[in-house]
């Protein structure tokens, strides 16, 4: 960032900001960036590739000596994946229980702020308010398979999804089992069976893009010769509308209620007390993507983002938009995540149209 | 057993034998008992209820100075629930393997057989060989609810269950729960619950008294957000018929083989290495445990035991019979396993009465 002119700063919640003048100092900056942390055992490019991006951008506008007329501002968010902690802080969200919880490195939140340059105990005095950025535009991997089985170049986000995790239990009899007869076992397993293929069924029992996952499952006691007495099992719906997703709790529930009543069961279904709400991105950027991809000869498609972003937390102050890129295999977070230099060459050519085009509004 | 007049010994293995001259001395013995240790946590009943309806017996004879034809044998089996040592040692199974296995004390099993009076490095000169006892009689808690739930006092055992235990591996794809469309996935958990599913139908398929259960599983990576990529099951069947366990597993397998082809998965069953044969019991002293129980006007059920017993491996030298007590609730392996009074004494009666049935041949 240096490097390339921008004399970066690090705001109290411990993003980096780099911003360049515009012709207009009365104008808002128009914002883009992604983030550089990455998960445990994760790959080169989620979140990485976004924030390059935005550097080529900047490095582009200097070597043809462009001056946009609003003010642009780069910005890293920090620990994205731990929670979108950065994006939080300067939306105003990070509360200070936030600021207590552990972190993947083992420090205390604030503590891990702290040493990358942050202020903990200061976040309201960079924390950005309503009116105070134009837009924010987000370059990040798709992280999915869409893009790439339909062959196209760039997507064109309409919203990230909301996320429900309920905790579900079900409680039978632990029996031996060998001497309990088939017809008088409380079978806690299997009656989980059952609701797991009642999840899939009930999320693919409408039309739409949402997705229902059971991905944690625990049975007790675990062994061979015992009938399971309890299981517990972890549900994540998603979707971009909140509506619906509890319309498909609100089925899976009551599938649930027959299944407890069939096998003699009881089956609970509790809310996890974090979740998210959808974020929809904004119609007129998004406009702006399209155009700018077309102009460039790309083929593009209005899809969800499933997992979740930064620019969920920055919509709630700023027009937000993403563009994705397609993963290779949609694969993400591990190291054989891959997007083709095409497609990232692509895409930061649509993100730097795209600001032109908000610039001149 | 001493204040009984046994003149208890212990063999190489462990076991607290007791004998009690007959008339003549040329009859084989005819032996009754069971265990007395217990698992962890377990109850009062369990092998306790047989061992000392054994000695009751003899008390009875002494107080009625009744002398029986046959040599009578009291024996008391060492670490029944740790996997029939003792009656494994008495019919010369118990190899220099088994010695090795560390038991529940944590002592290696050769160091507890010592601790208890044994000789683990001499079981061969106390193994009985085939032809060595006319008969052994076991009297146990039924551990199962079939006799309290039909109101009956005495269980006919027709022979002990085969176990055949497998671990199955479901491999699918793990992926991101939030990016990954449904239509696109790889879950090995959906996958596994249609098979957990499949193992109760096709138990149930067939009429009989088999049994077949998934106790233990575990989905990887085991997260909310991640679609599951690896699942391990534990399946366990269990019937009075080899042929039978071995029909209701290649059943399973063939229906495993098209949940793969269709969920894209690929699912493999492996035998575990540790398995038991169905041992059935001799139909002359199923006959006189019959006998017996009717003059005493009690009502019975033939019956498979689901669970192991010393009898057994006893059924490998001699003939062998079991007498099932109701068990309260069908609780068992539990400080809550209880049988009542009348019904101890009762089978405790049948016992004795047909000692004296075998007796007289």
């Amino acid at each position: 960032m240096k490097s390339a002119g921008l004399d970066p700063i690090i705001d109290s919640g411990g993003n980096i900001l780099g911003k360049r003048e515009g012709k207009n100092p009365s104008l808002k900056p128009i914002a883009f960036g992604s983030h550089i942390d990455m998960v445990p055992d994760g790959g080169n490019y989620d979140g990485t590739l976004g924030s390059l991006a935005a550097l080529e951008v900047i490095e582009v506008l200097n070597e043809n000596s462009v001056v946009t007329q609003h003010p642009l501002e780069v910005i890293i968010f920090a620990n994205e994946e731990g929670g979108l902690i950065g994006s939080s802080a300067m939306v105003g969200k990070l509360t200070p229980d936030g600021l207590k919880q552990i972190s993947q490195s083992g420090l205390v939140m604030a503590e891990g702020i702290k040493g990358i340059g942050g202020k903990p105990d200061s976040l309201q005095n960079s924390s950005r308010k309503k009116g105070d950025i134009r837009a924010f535009l987000e370059l990040h991997i798709e992280q999915g398979g869409i893009l790439e089985n339909e062959n196209l170049q760039i997507g064109i986000v309409e919203g990230i999804v909301g996320i429900l995790d309920c905790e579900i239990t079900v409680e039978g009899l632990a029996n031996h089992a060998g001497t309990t007869p088939m017809k008088l076992r409380k079978d806690a397993l299997l009656a989980a069976s059952k609701l797991i293929i009642v999840v899939n069924e009930v999320i693919d029992s409408v039309p739409g893009n949402q997705v229902g996952t059971v991905g944690k499952i625990v049975a007790l006691p675990g062994a061979y010769n015992v009938v399971p007495g309890k299981v517990t099992l972890g549900l994540e719906i998603r979707d971009l509308s909140w509506e619906k997703i509890e319309m498909l709790l609100s089925e899976i529930e009551k599938r649930a209620a027959s299944i407890a009543t069939a096998s003699d069961t009881k089956i609970s279904i509790v809310r996890e007390a974090s979740f998210s709400k959808p974020a929809l991105t904004d119609k007129f950027l998004q406009q702006k993507i399209s155009e700018s991809a077309k102009a460039l000869g790309l083929k593009t498609k209005y899809m969800q983002s499933g997992a979740g972003h930064d620019s969920q937390q920055m919509a709630s102050i700023v027009p937000v938009a993403m563009i994705f890129v397609p993963s290779v295999g949609g694969i993400s977070h591990s190291p054989k995540e891959f997007t083709k230099a095409t497609d990232m060459t692509n895409s930061a050519n649509v993100l730097l149209q795209t600001i032109f085009l908000v610039d001149k509004g």
